[in-house]
């Protein structure tokens, strides 16, 4: 069946011209600042503006009567990532603030995969205007992440997404039907919601307006974007910490969980495997490195609780704030923590990784293997949430969960070709595609990104976008039998 | 059903006795050279035996007429291989060249799987008697592999071991039948014969007669322990270091594709998918280290190529012989090497790691995965040697892979807790658990285990054992599910 690129362009032509709005906030924010870049985030807005009207023409001069399908719905996934970060790093080009190429696309990336590694070596230098602009990414990101994957991922049946929506009546037509909006929406108002309450909170513990909304914009998005070169650290604040410890907890628990928590439907929030083994993973880790953190005498015991807990949420969530500098720690810290790196939040919120669900279904299924050895004619099915899984999703997340790892190792083997040392290639490469932001040696959490080389940059980059649209809807893609008309 | 304990007994009886007779042809050697630890090996050979005789006695007082199943073929199995050990390491202890227990544990162990990681300083120090019952124990380690891999995991169900034998009948039967009998006899004439020719070759290129058939015993079974401090490096020929290649990629060839080509029967192993990706890949990964090497100017044209195709050999077979340091080759031959140490070689041969078989399997299963995708009412098999792979062996290889990494990373988490550094704990957990010898760091391949901690050279026995076992073996033993009679 023939592509239908007209209703792509139009799809992508509506986005452009939704970020340039957003563009268009900035503008608003540089001169509250009166800074120097309105001119450059202007013309940035206005190039984004010009495409996106071009591209939603193009696409509706032919109107074809053929509907979005799965191949459709491919295509305008990347590509709409792809655009919103090209068009997204022109604030950077053209103020600049940024000045190479493959810096402004890392950086944005970086801010729409709401990864949070960044290019910058004084954060603090950088224009407001800008750097508002570098978490407001993050936060749209963040909203396309929820649309993706409610909405979009169960449809496209990638790596087992269909699994955590029990909620959601799994994928029945090949059309990308009308759901999107009505669920796109209610999830949208507890996003816009969560981060209002959050940025009144975070300013009347004491940060002023604007840190208040670039930190609650970042946390939400589980990004980790910063006003601050000493990130959190900076505001040495512990209820702040508090806050933005049980504010990331929640950004990445998965939206329809929360949505149930509000509505104080705890029954079906007890009942949700994910949610529980997601508390139990990060009580459990922040508790044995707090021992170890305490034992060791890094800290007293309150504050070896707080850092513990703080730097397994960040990454366990993705979002790469920083507190300390855990790479000090020592070797038993950093490797639980950079393990903690592929676990991941859960699936429907914000943050990236493998995602919980996954390593359920994979961990129980491993498990199960042992008793199918032992009753070799039993069919021993894995349940999640009390009901059985079919074989072909199981299946469907051990590749996934294999295809991670396979992307991860030879992205570290490339970045140790262009230079990297070997702990910094393994950081790097699991930092990225797990969309956490600080890594490990020359890229770790007192580190940044501004000396790996450009190709790596937009290599990383690349690995960015791919963890983010969880790898298959890339890789799909890049096979020939995608473009094979049948 | 009960657990025919008798058996398991009167089988491990035979096993010791057989090991005595071992440690018997070491006190020959070391009366020839004179060695001063005779005594402390004809009293470990003697306890040995009167052990064997004695679980034998207690076997044979019980004759139960239920035949072995598979319960009793998984303990026969592990503790054959932990009883190995065990009395393997006393000529250690008895003749006082090796201190203390979990050393001599460690030393043992690393031997019957054909590790060769050592905790010996100074190996050309150690007495010619204790050097030979150590690349002894890698030998008869290797015998024992053939055994295992060929007649019984395909039918214990091990991770899908029964793939990789496209010419044995398949698991047919829940008895172990006689076929361990035939098979295994024709495939130890192999093993047998090719050492044989192998003692030849290198006395002829120049070892003496001690040498010779120490490094054959080692290369044969894919051990790698030398007599050498400089293990292969010492003899400085580039002749012994060709020879000892190619027997070290037959040594790591399925044994029945050695068979069919010594048979002149080249039609059924270049059917082999699993051979032919096992020369490509060693192929590849050494051009590719060559090319490296010789661009960043660390040796010549022939020095590059030879230096690359050992090192790609030595660890993809598992077996661990050094002819460079290649940890001071920089990050990305480190990181390349490093990946190819969780390759392994072919399955049923004396090789360790995942072996190429489960990433074919694997590989070939992701990618069709994406085709699925975009077909999702279509069934589409995984093909091997031209036959298409049923769904459970497949789920099985997906699974041993998963459960490798997970055990691969927890190590890597216990190891850097017990105080290693990261790199080492990486390249600790995964060369003992592939079965290599040589890791990363501390552990690297000019250094030795000797500084690990006790506790850690435990552990890593452990680890040695659990992947020489094929994993499921040992954890199916400590799941309660085994135990519990039903």
């Amino acid at each position: 069946m023939r592509l239908n690129i007209s209703i792509i362009a139009r799809l992508l032509g509506i986005l452009l011209i939704i970020l340039s709005v957003c563009q268009g906030l900035c503008i608003i924010v540089s001169a509250l600042f009166k800074s120097e870049c309105i001119i450059g985030i202007s013309s940035s807005a206005l190039t984004t503006c010009l495409f996106g009207i071009l591209l939603y023409w193009i696409g509706n001069q032919n109107k074809s009567k053929i509907g979005i399908k799965k191949r459709e719905g491919y295509l305008v996934v990347s590509l709409g990532w792809i655009f919103m970060s090209i068009f997204g790093s022109l604030p950077y080009i053209f103020t600049e603030t940024v000045q190479s190429w493959p810096d402004a696309i890392f950086e944005a990336v970086s801010g729409f995969t709401t990864t949070g590694a960044t290019i910058f070596q004084d954060i603090e230098a950088v224009p407001k205007g800008i750097l508002f602009w570098r978490s407001m990414t993050q936060w749209i990101g963040g909203m396309g992440i929820i649309v993706m994957t409610i909405a979009i991922f169960p449809i496209l049946g990638i790596g087992g997404m269909e699994l955590f929506l029990a909620e959601a009546p799994g994928p029945t037509s090949d059309k990308i039907h009308p759901r999107i909006n009505e669920t796109a929406k209610r999830l949208w108002y507890l996003y816009i919601g969560l981060t209002l309450i959050l940025i009144l909170l975070l300013w009347i513990e004491g940060m002023d307006w604007y840190d208040a909304i670039n930190h609650s914009f970042t946390t939400m998005a589980t990004g980790g974007f910063s006003t601050k070169q000493a990130s959190i650290a900076h505001f040495a604040s512990p209820l702040i910490e508090y806050t933005i410890i049980v504010f990331m907890i929640l950004a990445g628990t998965n939206y329809a969980m929360t949505y149930f928590l509000l509505k104080r439907n705890f029954k079906k929030v007890l009942k949700n495997d994910e949610w529980k083994t997601y508390l139990f993973i990060i009580i459990s880790a922040s508790l044995i490195i707090a021992v170890y953190l305490f034992t060791n005498k890094y800290y007293g015991i309150e504050s070896s609780f707080r850092s513990a807990l703080f730097q397994v949420v960040s990454i366990i969530t993705t979002t790469g704030y920083i507190t300390a500098d855990y790479v000090a720690w020592g070797p038993f810290a950093t490797v639980l923590l950079f393990f903690i790196m592929f676990i991941g939040g859960c699936a429907g919120s914000t943050s990236g990784g493998i995602k919980v669900v996954r390593h359920l279904v994979m961990g129980k299924n491993c498990i199960l293997e042992i008793k199918r050895l032992l009753h070799p004619r039993a069919i021993i099915p894995v349940k999640l949430n009390g009901t059985s899984i079919k074989g072909n999703i199981i299946s469907n997340v051990l590749v996934f969960i294999l295809v991670y790892l396979i992307v991860f190792a030879v992205s570290t083997a490339v970045l140790s070709l262009i230079g990297l040392d070997i702990e910094s290639s393994l950081g790097a490469a699991a930092t990225s595609l797990s969309n956490v932001g600080p890594g490990l040696g020359t890229v770790g959490p007192v580190s940044d990104f501004s000396n790996v080389p450009s190709f790596g940059k937009l290599y990383l980059s690349g690995l960015m976008l791919l963890g983010r649209l969880e790898l298959f809807t890339i890789l799909i893609i890049i096979t020939p039998e995608f473009w094979r008309p049948n």
